[in-house]
C-alpha cells in the first residue's frame, strides 16, 4: 500500500499514471500566454527559462485599478503525519473555478530543496492537480532561497566580521542569536564551532546552521509588501545583544543595503502554471513552526488584481497555517480574506478518533480502509473545532472533502453531516484524479461563501500584552485550558514588552500533528496547559514566537536519502525526484 | 588617484563617466535579438530576464555542422596587485572585431559573488569595454554558484551522514578532504568543528567551508563538455579515503547523479551582451590558483560555431592562466587554440622592474607616473618571458598594450620594441575610452595572428610522471631552476600514480603576483627553486594540484567591506556595488 499522501492520491483509481508521467505528458503553454491571460502587460513579466517567469514589483501599481478579487486561504483539519492534500486541493481549486468560468490564480510557497534531497517526494500537487515543471520547482526554481541564504550567510559573516575587528558597537558574541543557513539536511551543521584556527582566522564561538526556510529573512522576503518595507525589515532583524543588553540589529551591523540588493529579485513572485494552465504563483517558503508558514504578500497582492480568485495555502491545520495568516500576514498586508477552506479526509478524522496509530513510511492500518463511518465521527471534534477555528475570525468556512480510492461514500457523508450540523458549507472533491473537473462543486461552494457579508477580524489587537496573545491563541483557538511560561519564557516576554516589541502578533512554534502541544493527542483535546519553553524575537518578520516543544529547525538526512536515488537518464531528464 | 585598474581606467579620459553611469546609459538589446544574431534558433535559448538567457546544450549538436571560429585566449604579463585589464581587453577585442567587420563573442568567468560583497568593485569590464547587466553579473546571476555550492553541500552532507548511520564504504572520519563551501567571505568558517550536540546530531569532526570558487564542483562545472560527462566527472570525484587507504567517491557515496540533477541547468552557459550588443558567454568561475582559472568548455564550444572568432580569457599571467588553458582546459577539451594575446601595460612593466612598490588601495608611487621608457625596458624580461610562454605551446602571441591615460607615447614604444624583437605582434588599444574602436588595431593583430600555421602542442604528454610534469612547467615556464618536493608531496606523488592518477594534468598554486613563487619578486627571476609543500587531487575536474605557499580557499572581510556601502536608492536602484 502506498504510504505518501502523494502516492496514495496517485493511485486514486488505478489507472492514474504517476505524478511524473502525468506531469511530463502535459504540454506547457509558453509562460507569456499564461501571464497575458492574467492580464499583465509583458513589461511586467521577467521569463525565466521557457515555464517560468518572475512578475515586477511595478505590476502591482500598474494593476492597482482594477477589480480585486476574492481572496480565500486553503487550510486543514489537523493532518496525520501522511497529510491530508492541502496543496492539491488548493491547485484544484483554483483550476475548478475555470470549470464554473470564473477566473483563479493559486499562491503556494515555494519547497524547501534540502527535504526534497531527504526525502522522496516533491511539493507540486499530485495526480491532475499539479504545477509544473515540477523539476524546477523542486530543484532552484528562479533561485529565490538561494537568496534568501545568501542574504543571511552575509549579515552572519558581517557580525563574526565586526568581532574579528572589534569596530562598531559593543556586540556581545555570547548573546548573538543569528546564526548561518543553508537550504540542505545537514545534521552535522546543527552545533558547530566556528573561528578556529589562528588569529587571522576569526572569533571562535559556538555557533549553528538552520535549513534555509527557517531563516528570519524567509519569513521577512513572506511578509515584505514592497521593496523598500523589504529593506526596512531587514534592518529591524535583531542579531544580538550589547554587554548592556540593548538589541543590536542588522543596519547597526551595516548589513540591511546589501541583503535587500542579493533579494531584489528574489522578492518578484514566480509564475508558473497548472496542469490546465492556470496560473501559479510560488514564492518564498517560510517554515511553518517557527515562522508563519504562508506564501508571499506581495504574490497575493498582484493576483488579486488579475483573478476573480485567489486561492492561497497556508501551512498546517486551521489552527497553525490559517491563524497565523489571519492574524500575521493579513495584519501584516492589512488585506482581508473572503473565505476558507479546510481539507478534510475520511482517514484524517479516523485518525483523530485516536483509535489507529499512523507512521509516516508504513502502511496504514488495515482496519483504517474498512467502511466504517463510526471512525469519522469519533473524530469529528477536530474538524468541528477547526471550523470554529476559522470563524473565530469571522470568516465563513466551506469543508473540502478530499476523496481517497479507499474512502466509502457513508464515510464522506459522515463527513458532510458534521460539517453541516456546524454550520459550514461542504462539497466534495476529486481534483486529483479528474482535475479541476473535480473541484467544480467546491469552486461553487467557496464562491457562495465568499458572498457572504464580510466580518473578518483579528483574534486580538497589536497593543495586547504578548503573553496575553499567546494564551488567547492557546485558549481560543488550541482549546488549551491555560499557558505555562517557563522562567526565561517570562523574562523573555518582559524583555521584549520593555524593548518596545510588544505590539508584535505571535507564532506559536508548536506540534502540528496535535491541536495540543502532544503529538500524541488526536481529536480536539481540552483541558492541557500549553508549556511555553522558550520566546524568541523576528523583529524584522515582525513576530514573536513561543517554543513549546523541541523544534528543530535543521533536518538530517536518513538511512536512505531520496538524494542517493536521484540521476539523470540517458535521455538526460531528471529521474528520481518525485 | 585612483587605484584600481578599474577606476584608474574608467578615468582614461577627464570625460569619461563611471562604468556605472557608463551601463546604465546604454541601451541594451533583448538578449533574443543577441542569440539571433549569433545564429542560434530561439529553440536554444531561454531567457532569465530580458537580458540574460541560458544556452541550452542541445545547441552544441545543432551547430556542430557550422564552420568553427578562430578561438583566442588572453593573457597577460605577471600583472601587479592592481591588475593589468585583461578583461576590459577581452571584452574591447570581442567588440573592436565587429569594428573590422568580423563576427566575435567573448567568453568570460562568472565572478564570485562573496568578494564583489568584500572589496569594491565588480567584474563585467569597464569603461566602454563592458558586459551588461552588471548588476546581474556581479550578483547572482543565473544562479549557477548557487547550484555548485548546492551540489557540494549535498555531498558534504552525504558524507557525514555515512558516518553518522555507519552505512556503506568503510570511509575514515580521519581521511575526509571534502570541504563545505559557500560563496561568502566569512573567516571564520575557515576552521570549524561540526557535529556537536547530542549523538542525534551526527558525527563530531573537525572540517572547514571554502569559498564556492575553490570548490572542485566549480572546475567541474568549468571543465565538463557534456551532462554525461559531468555525471562522470562528479561521480570520480575522491572524498577520502577507507582506512586501508582506498579513495572514497562522490559515486561510492550515491551523490554523483543528485548532484548532476542540481547541476542540469548550471551546465547551460549564459549569455550577456556587450556594450557593444555582441555576445557576450560568462560561464563558471573555478579559482586560478588550486584550480584552473578558466571559464567553462561548453560555453566555447558553442560559441565557436557562432562567431568568426571567440575570445576567451584566462585568469592571470600567461604562466599560470594561460598555462592552464592550454594543458588543462584545452586538453580537456580536445580543442586547439589559434591564437593568444598577452595584455601588458607600461605601470605593469615598471613595476617588473623592480624599482616600485605596488600595493592594493594605495595610490601608484608618483615615480611611476612619470615619463621613463628606462623603466618599461628595464622590466620587460617579464614580457619577454611571457611571450616565450606562449610560443612554447605553438601559438602565434600578440602584445595588447592596454593604454592608461598616465602613459606616455615613448614609453608605448618601448613595448612595442621588446614585442617585436621577441617576434610578437603588437597594437596599441584604447578599448576602454574608446569601446571596440579602440580595438579593432589589436583584431588586425590578432586575426593576422590566427592565420599562422598552427603548431600548438601540450607542455607535456599524460603519461609523463606527476612529478616531471611539475618541473616541466616550473622549469620551461616559471623559469626555475628546479623543484623542491616536502616529504608529504612526495608521498602524495607516489600514491597518486600508484592510485591510477598518474596521467592527469598538474594545476600549480603559486602566486599569481610573480612568474617565481614568491610574490615579492618581479620581472622574470631566474635560478630559484620551486617548493612543492603538498600535492592534491581533484580527480573529478580532472586534475593535480601543487601547493607552493599558503593558498587560502576562503577570504575573510575587510575593515570596511563593500557590502556596508551597498543599498537600494529611492528608485529602487542597487547603489555602492561598483
Amino acid at each position: 500500500m502506498a504510504t505518501s499522501v502523494k502516492e496514495v492520491e496517485a493511485a486514486v483509481a488505478d489507472v492514474l499514471p504517476s505524478n511524473l508521467e502525468i506531469a511530463r505528458h502535459t504540454p506547457r503553454r509558453p509562460i507569456g500566454e499564461i501571464a497575458a491571460a492574467m492580464g499583465l502587460d509583458q513589461d511586467y513579466v521577467e521569463p525565466y527559462g521557457h515555464d517560468v517567469a518572475k512578475i515586477d514589483l511595478t505590476a502591482m501599481h500598474a494593476l492597482a485599478d482594477r477589480p480585486r478579487g476574492k481572496y480565500v486561504v486553503v487550510s486543514a483539519i489537523t493532518p496525520t503525519p501522511l497529510g491530508e492534500g492541502k496543496t492539491t486541493t488548493s491547485i484544484g481549486l483554483a483550476q475548478g473555478f475555470h470549470h464554473i468560468a470564473r477566473s483563479a490564480a493559486v499562491a503556494l510557497r515555494q519547497p524547501s530543496m534540502g527535504p526534497t534531497l531527504g526525502i522522496k517526494g516533491g511539493a507540486a500537487g499530485g495526480g491532475y492537480s499539479q504545477v509544473i515543471p515540477m523539476e524546477r520547482i523542486n530543484l532552484h526554481l528562479t533561485g529565490d532561497i538561494h537568496a534568501v541564504s545568501s542574504a543571511h550567510n552575509l549579515l552572519s559573516a558581517m557580525i563574526d566580521n565586526h568581532l574579528h575587528h572589534r569596530r562598531g558597537v559593543d556586540l556581545d558574541p555570547q548573546q548573538i542569536s543569528w546564526k548561518r543557513t543553508m537550504d540542505i539536511n545537514d545534521r552535522a551543521l546543527r552545533n558547530i564551532v566556528t573561528g578556529l584556527g589562528s588569529s587571522a582566522d576569526g572569533f571562535t564561538r559556538q555557533s549553528s546552521f538552520e535549513i534555509t526556510a527557517a531563516s528570519e529573512v524567509m519569513a521577512i522576503l513572506a511578509l515584505a509588501h514592497s521593496l523598500s518595507d523589504l529593506r526596512a525589515r531587514l534592518g529591524r532583524i535583531v542579531v544580538g545583544y550589547t554587554r548592556s543588553h540593548q538589541p543590536v540589529t542588522a543596519e547597526d551591523i551595516g548589513a540591511a543595503g546589501a541583503m535587500t540588493a542579493l533579494l531584489k529579485d528574489a522578492l518578484k513572485p514566480n509564475l508558473l502554471q497548472t496542469l490546465e494552465h492556470t496560473p501559479a504563483l510560488m514564492h518564498a517558503g517560510p517554515f511553518g513552526n517557527i515562522a508563519h508558514g504562508n506564501s508571499s504578500i506581495v504574490a497575493d497582492r498582484i493576483a488579486l488584481r488579475t483573478s476573480d480568485y485567489l486561492i492561497t495555502e497556508a501551512g498546517f491545520g486551521a489552527d497553525m497555517g490559517a491563524e497565523r495568516f489571519f492574524n500575521i500576514k493579513c495584519r501584516a498586508s492589512g488585506m482581508v480574506p473572503d473565505a476558507a477552506v479546510l481539507v478534510a479526509t475520511v482517514r484524517g478524522l479516523k485518525f483523530h478518533s485516536g483509535r489507529f496509530r499512523v507512521v509516516p513510511g508504513r502502511p496504514l492500518p488495515e482496519e483504517m480502509t474498512a467502511e466504517n463511518p463510526d471512525d469519522v465521527y469519533a473524530g469529528a471534534d477536530n474538524l468541528r473545532k477547526q471550523i470554529d477555528n476559522i470563524r473565530a475570525h469571522g470568516i465563513a468556512p466551506v469543508v473540502a472533502i478530499n476523496v481517497f480510492p479507499t474512502d466509502y461514500a457513508s464515510e464522506h457523508e459522515a463527513i458532510r453531516d458534521v460539517a453541516e450540523q456546524a454550520g459550514a458549507r461542504v462539497a466534495l472533491c476529486t481534483h486529483v484524479r479528474d482535475g479541476g473537473a473535480g473541484a467544480a462543486e467546491l469552486a461553487e461552494a467557496v464562491a457562495a461563501a465568499a458572498e457572504e457579508p464580510n466580518r473578518f477580524e483579528y483574534l486580538y489587537p497589536d497593543d495586547m500584552h504578548l503573553d496575553d496573545k499567546i494564551k488567547r491563541i492557546a485558549t481560543r483557538i488550541y482549546g488549551a485550558g491555560g499557558v505555562e511560561f517557563s522562567a526565561e519564557a517570562r523574562r523573555q516576554i518582559d524583555s521584549y514588552q520593555y524593548q518596545g516589541y510588544g505590539d508584535l502578533p505571535v507564532c506559536i512554534a508548536k506540534t502540528h500533528l496535535s491541536l495540543s502541544a502532544d503529538a500524541g493527542k488526536q481529536g480536539a483535546p481540552t483541558g492541557w496547559v500549553l508549556p511555553v519553553r522558550e520566546v524568541r524575537l523576528s523583529a524584522g518578520a515582525g513576530f514573536v514566537y513561543a517554543l513549546c516543544g523541541e523544534m528543530r529547525t535543521m533536518p538530517g538526512l536518513g538511512t536512505d536519502p531520496a538524494a542517493a536515488h536521484i540521476d539523470i537518464d540517458e535521455n538526460e531528464q531528471i529521474v528520481g525526484l518525485f
